[in-house]
């Protein structure tokens, strides 16, 4: 089959669309035949060398896949020919996926497979964050990239939660259209946010995909028994923490990833995903598709992705 | 009434013994004849100008106090003549204080009233971390500070919940005592304790009484899914978090106090040590007094605790 690989890390340009061999699958294993996969922030980092696949996935990129089921072990409840999609370690830019039976969702009714593909590791990221943050009804919670594929998905997951959100996003018209999504407030974080969230009471939790340049700003931003969770570091991964601040607020800084994460883990995300967000797609919750792109072009689709003009998910397409 | 009083931030000089008006109790208060009030790290800082009593609270001192029940409404279970302890948000280096029915415990039997004040708020404090970390059976406490009250508590309260504990105190000597105490390894931190930490697998939990000096140090200890509780700051505030190493252990950093919180949120964690410890207490659980100070004498109190020298608690004895 064929894959998109990085046969050196570097730029855009290295991806190269060769033949693979897939592995074969084990007892607990199905196989995907795929049609599409979502493009995320870390597999940019893996194209650079920054960000390898964990040992047993395959090592080219691509987190969250859809398409139809090929192969099932007999204890999935999924069968042959259904339209799946599915959380990765990693090797969802190729032609077919290797997956364990407890990484599987069905496509979400009236989605699309780009659209079933776009939304998998957003709303596992979103879900399994707001639950490690213990992340209340009628709380107020602060999302940074508001604009982005995590960020489309938490607005619209929180607001279904009960979230009171404030979101921001790089310019005006983006921070609209976040609010367009439901945000309750949505900032131009280039016109500065921190007064405002400040003059709006603070925030009981912040999802924060910036890092350390935002580091001491989301802390003053926290309320009284607030808590940050950073789950990506665009802007820096050492930054100066205020345990004087933090103390006084009695809050809390929490660092997260998932692919890392035992299969367990993984697999319990997924199923809470599937109880909480799947039953809202695609009334409350819906994927935010800013454009396809071939497989074959896979470096265009993260060119487009490191613009900085994307809203939403940009998603590969197969076959 | 006399309390001991901080006319003027400053020196353990300052302390001037004086009467004073005690406040007229409220429907929901106890009033306490103090026998034995518990010196606190807070103390200091409170007779410094750093950390004034929070607002109801007398402006003198003391956290947590011992002696014999003088009034109490008819709500309480206690008794006037009742010997009881308990938890204060300020104003225990006096002759009576007025505090909250729901801050109240009984003196656990055996102990003397110096024994059980000098138990409370160091129960309060482990008790409430440790619950805030979710610090579980078979889980690796390590407590920095191991030979002062908390540490003292800390170690002792860990092992009767079925961790394993290392802790960390300034000497060979005073590291031998936390052994004594129970804790399974008792690192003198004057020869470093990153190495050890590191050769026995890290910590699950870390009980921190250091502050930014160890920050980077203590996020190295952390396993995956550790969880860093920042309860003093003896050696700095600010200090430079490495969210890259918090993301990729998926930890998290807490910081927390005691007295600011809610009453609410303050009773039930004296319910919850009372639940927890007070069953352990004398067996499992011993009081560590290193000595007593009359409370015209409260300067010198200070002096002793900050000398360092100093192994559990000093206790103020009244009257």
């Amino acid at each position: 089959m064929k894959a998109a690989i990085v046969p050196t890390p570097g730029g855009p340009e290295v991806f190269s669309l060769v033949d693979v061999e897939i592995e074969a699958p084990g007892p607990h294993d199905c196989v995907i035949g795929i049609t599409a996969c979502g493009v995320n922030r870390a597999d940019i980092l893996q194209r650079q060398g920054r960000y390898p696949s964990p040992p047993g996935a395959p090592d080219w990129p691509g987190l969250e896949v859809a398409g139809t089921l090929l192969e099932a072990p007999a204890s999935s409840p999924f069968a042959p020919g259904d339209r799946v999609c599915a959380l990765l370690p990693g090797g969802g830019y190729a032609e077919r996926a290797v997956v364990d039976a407890s990484l599987l969702l069905p496509v979400p009714g009236g989605l699309t497979d780009v659209e079933a593909a776009s939304l998998v590791e957003a709303a596992c990221t979103v879900v399994s964050n707001l639950d490690a943050a213990g992340a209340r009804e009628g709380e107020t919670l602060l999302v940074h990239g508001g604009s982005g594929g995590v960020g489309t998905a938490a607005i619209q997951i929180a607001k279904a939660r009960g979230m009171r959100v404030i979101a921001t996003a790089g310019g005006a018209e983006r921070a609209a259209r976040c609010a367009e999504l439901g945000a309750d407030i949505a900032l131009d974080h280039r016109a500065g946010w921190q007064e405002e969230v400040a003059r709006l009471g603070g925030a009981d939790v912040i999802l924060d995909v910036v890092g350390a340049a935002y580091l001491g700003a989301n802390v003053a931003a926290l309320r009284t028994g607030g808590r940050l969770v950073v789950i990506g570091m665009q802007k820096g991964a050492r930054g100066e923490l205020d345990l004087g601040m933090l103390m006084a607020k009695r809050a809390s800084v929490l660092a997260t990833t998932l692919r890392a994460r035992p299969l367990a883990e993984r697999a319990a995300i997924v199923a809470r995903v599937r109880e909480e967000v799947w039953p809202l797609v695609p009334g409350r919750v819906r994927p935010v598709v800013h454009a396809t792109v071939p497989l074959a072009r896979a470096g265009d689709a993260h060119r487009l992705l490191d613009s900085g003009e994307v809203f939403g998910k940009v998603v590969l397409t197969v076959g």
